[in-house]
């Protein structure tokens, strides 16, 4: 099957079950519910889910309908929390976006309050989805859950990431203060723990053993730090329309980005250099691992 | 013990095991542990930690080491969720509180930025803190992320409540729209939830079984939604200085509370029953649950 009709694929099965696991709109409150579906079904690439997937698989090969079903859920919950974390940044005390892949943001479409709670709620829900997996073993609930947690968390997570770049950015960030550790801190925090807990969760989930769970992680933490960079290039080179979202807002806003950092040209390097790393990592899997390769390949090389 | 010693005990317990659980303010980045512990230790009268670690005395009796300290992570883990809920209703696109307890509101002393992130930060921790305990076996676990996350969640939860209250308010609450089932849902999903969860936390950290959960959840719904009502009544009758914020303020902002649907008498006559109800239902634990009613009956009488 080709990469399109893959991925094409993917995003379907992401689209169905998410649409489970999300209260209906009849649901009362109507508008939470709401809010949250108007933001996950906003054209999201669903690239963490697939990870997610993806990883399961190299650990089990082709997933029985009950460990395919689990997966499933877990790879909605990352989505979820990816989610809140783009509704949260979006607001006007944060990045201030009115546009996301090409439509009004949360807050815009649905007030300020209602976009705060929309995020609370897809931070909320995953952990319910998490702890009632129909078909997993408690000991790997409870270890998933830790891993979202974490990832999403104040130490090295995403929260870390987003309140070292808002003080960055708020500090004006200077020729000096832009270091290659801060950008990387930033990046690895923000973008990258979520990544890598995408893939480990698809690994957790398929009971990977030790071993195999370090090279899923070391993959997924290199291939997430990749695919901030690309998102940091692309921001450069491409237009606001491909991207669905204000191009070039990064050197506007004086966003700590590896551009600029190091430059165009060192950011691509470094990013290849990421991906080669991140496919050595799961090497020993061999051919199971081949699709996984070919998607750390498609995130630095996609133009939107 | 008398119950104000009790109280003052359980609160410096409460408190120090917090402190251990909370990244240190030297942790990066420290804005969001500042921010994240300036809520937490802002005076909270630690109540629904109290009630959880009292719910696992009814079933366990003295608890033994290992799970009186996963208990007190549990009960740990409700005050990060409440202190949450709390920094975010501030929020100027919530209730625009700028104090609380006495001290400016965690967007007043942090920026709202800082605020937002560190409410994401104690709705996020507490499922890490529970997924970890290390004496509790992970089905266990699971059960308490997946009770955590319902009440915390849009169906009959916490978010739910806030929606339906900020609805209610900014539709300008009218006699017509102010049913006693409206005020009666709204008290329930935001406050009421939490509360029983609480309560049956406590109960599920310590095992109990089938039926004494349901007794213990009986208990917390009911004394529950007393405790927001004695809120309501006290916001009418009960002063500034007392309270440490804007006493009358639900009646200047039209908020849905049972004085202004049901009239102050009959609001504590409701209370009065509502306690009875719960003391009723753990009625069967003979002794063991005589501190529990004590406390239930503190949450009506108490005069801040």
């Amino acid at each position: 099957m080709s990469l399109q009709s893959y991925l094409q694929e993917q995003r379907k099965r992401v689209d169905a079950r998410l649409t489970q696991l999300v209260p209906p709109e009849t649901q009362i409150p109507s508008a939470i519910h709401r809010a949250m579906r108007y933001s996950l079904f906003a054209g999201g690439k669903r690239i963490r889910p697939i990870f997610c997937f993806e990883a399961a698989r190299v650990i089990a090969g082709e997933l029985n309908p009950a460990l395919s079903q689990d997966v499933e859920a877990v790879s909605c919950a990352l989505e979820m929390v990816h989610t809140y974390s783009l509704i949260h940044d979006d607001l006007p005390a944060l990045d201030n976006d009115d546009f996301r892949r090409g439509k009004p943001t949360c807050h815009k479409a649905f007030g300020e309050a209602n976009a705060i709670l929309a995020g609370d709620a897809l931070l909320t829900l995953p952990f319910e989805v998490l702890a009632s997996l129909p078909h997993t073993p408690a000991e790997v609930k409870a270890a998933l859950v830790a891993e979202l947690a974490r990832a999403a968390g104040t130490v090295n997570g995403m929260i870390a990431g987003q309140v070292l770049d808002l003080e960055a950015t708020n500090n004006g960030a200077t020729k000096d203060s832009l270091t290659p550790e801060l950008v990387e801190m930033i990046h690895r925090s923000k973008t990258a723990a979520l990544f890598r807990a995408s893939v480990c969760m698809g690994g957790i989930a398929a009971r990977a053993n030790e071993q195999q769970l370090a090279a899923l992680c070391r993959f997924g933490e290199n291939a997430g730090l990749a695919f901030q960079i690309a998102d940091d290039i692309l921001d450069v080179e491409s237009s606001t329309e491909a991207l669905g979202k204000t191009a070039g807002k990064d050197a506007t806003q004086k966003k700590v980005t590896y551009p600029a950092v190091h430059g165009m040209q060192r950011s691509k390097e470094i990013a290849a250099g990421l991906i080669a790393t991140a496919n050595q990592a799961v090497e020993p899997f061999g051919d199971r691992a081949s699709r996984l390769k070919e998607l750390a390949h498609f995130v630095v090389a996609r133009k939107a």
